[in-house]
């Protein structure tokens, strides 16, 4: 569990950096970009139930991988970019395992399922909210027409059921993360989209 | 004074969403915008005050009114536009109760008169201020030169000096929101504006 | 030390306020922007390291030194666009004491010697990265080329290190402040750049 928690900052660690290039930022500025997206949702979670100081600034070993996402980005970003689809696997499993993370480390701190789901859900989208709002582009978790919030919503509510009612286990908790991406990977593929605001039925779109 | 403080979320919420909708954002964007906006300003207070987990993400009846605010705009919102006056009416009386509420938590929470009024504040205007950041607008509390902090700061000052004086009722406090509701209403009404930077005695402006 | 803080806070409240100068903004909006910038990046410290509530918000001193700061901008700032220059030498001097005075007070919590790197760095930072993304412009800290973060990182570890090894004094916090702000002017001066994406040996720049 461990290890795909560090997987996952990795990962996230790499978007945030290829944000950063495309900006064409400096490498310090990349290197922050990655650190934020790695850890941003963590740092979140963690001050939300009031876990301080947050593993994200006190752990060697979850900050150095975001780095590492980070320096990763910085000389290999043309062979990265080819890989454009690729990351989009990689960045949905890496919402798929902070969600699965997060809400088991707010049900661990006796937040509450209510509150678990809330800070599983601001684990994995958090890091890439806040990269987004720094490079000033609409946040993907609001621009993104395809179901994203959706099966990370769908799978912090059953995590938090599955310890609430004591049958979690690693095994369960790896099969929702894999829900979660494979609810992303296919909504992407077949290009499934969340519904807008409400029309009526066959009146004119009137909204502004 | 409970009572009020969920008609606050709601309609806190009900504004969120329609920023959701101007924008065009899917159903669930929509709702985690109504969300932010009803919660986020208390969000904030509780973090400040070290009241964690906050009641944002602890209460389900606090997240239910919220939410409820977002679904009522995804059905109605072609009628809730018209309605934009009576919105403006609503948010300004979510911003005075949001305030008088915030302050009062502070002053529970021991942190002092000063402290108080920055919660106060924060509860009334942090909602809006993340909606506007997420949609990428200015924040209405420094874009608008109608008075908007301005009510919101002398309502929070005085909340904290009538609990500090001790001749705090809840009565006080539904006149402090009161007081607060009329000043921005009027404002707006009467054009009301307050000044921007200083241009001197009878000088052309120069700064740029 | 507290004195050269409070300097701090007042060259911050500065820069805050010339930012809502330049958009613009009522003198209200200009106030919360000096307070923002002045005191923001000690709040997410504080915040972060559970020193809540924050000294941002209790503290009456630090208080009116940031919001002193945007008043002297409110009534001179066209002669304060003319010293441009001496503001940015403000700005760095701020920088460097903000970085110093963040990173002792997280070894002083006890948050170990990386988190307190980063409550520092987040001490110099947060307060101008608040400001730019409330006015709507990409973060100084990200969009500059010139060094700025680097010798703020490069003081917050030499910090932590004087004060885990116990050969901290107020001489060396004073030397260490000396020194990044050195670095950040002179590679100003210099026109300094850190790298940005690594482009390969001789290769064309592909990234976009």
């Amino acid at each position: 569990m461990y290890g795909l928690e560090l997987a996952a900052i990795f990962f996230a660690g790499i978007s945030g950096a290829l944000a950063a290039v495309r900006k064409n930022f400096d490498i310090f500025s990349l290197l922050l970009l990655a650190w934020v997206t790695g850890l941003g949702g963590g740092l979140m979670r963690d001050v939300l139930i009031g876990a301080v100081p947050p593993v994200g600034i006190t752990s060697w070993r979850y900050v150095l991988t975001a780095l590492a996402g980070g320096i990763l980005v910085h000389f290999m970003h043309p062979r990265l970019a080819a890989l454009r689809r690729l990351i989009i696997v990689f960045d949905a499993g890496a919402l798929a395992m902070f969600v699965v993370i997060g809400t088991i480390k707010g049900m661990e701190y006796g937040v509450g399922p209510l509150a678990s789901v809330f800070v599983g859900l601001f684990t994995g989208i958090g890091g890439g909210l806040v990269r987004d709002l720094l490079v000033d582009e609409a946040p993907i978790v609001l621009r993104e027409r395809e179901l994203y919030a959706i099966p990370a919503t769908l799978g912090a509510m059953l995590t938090a059921a599955t310890v609430h009612f004591d049958v979690f286990s690693p095994w369960v908790g790896a099969a929702i993360a894999f829900a979660i991406l494979t609810m992303r990977l296919v909504s992407l593929k077949m290009n499934w989209q969340a519904p807008g605001p409400w029309q009526g039925f066959g009146r004119q779109r009137t909204g502004r």
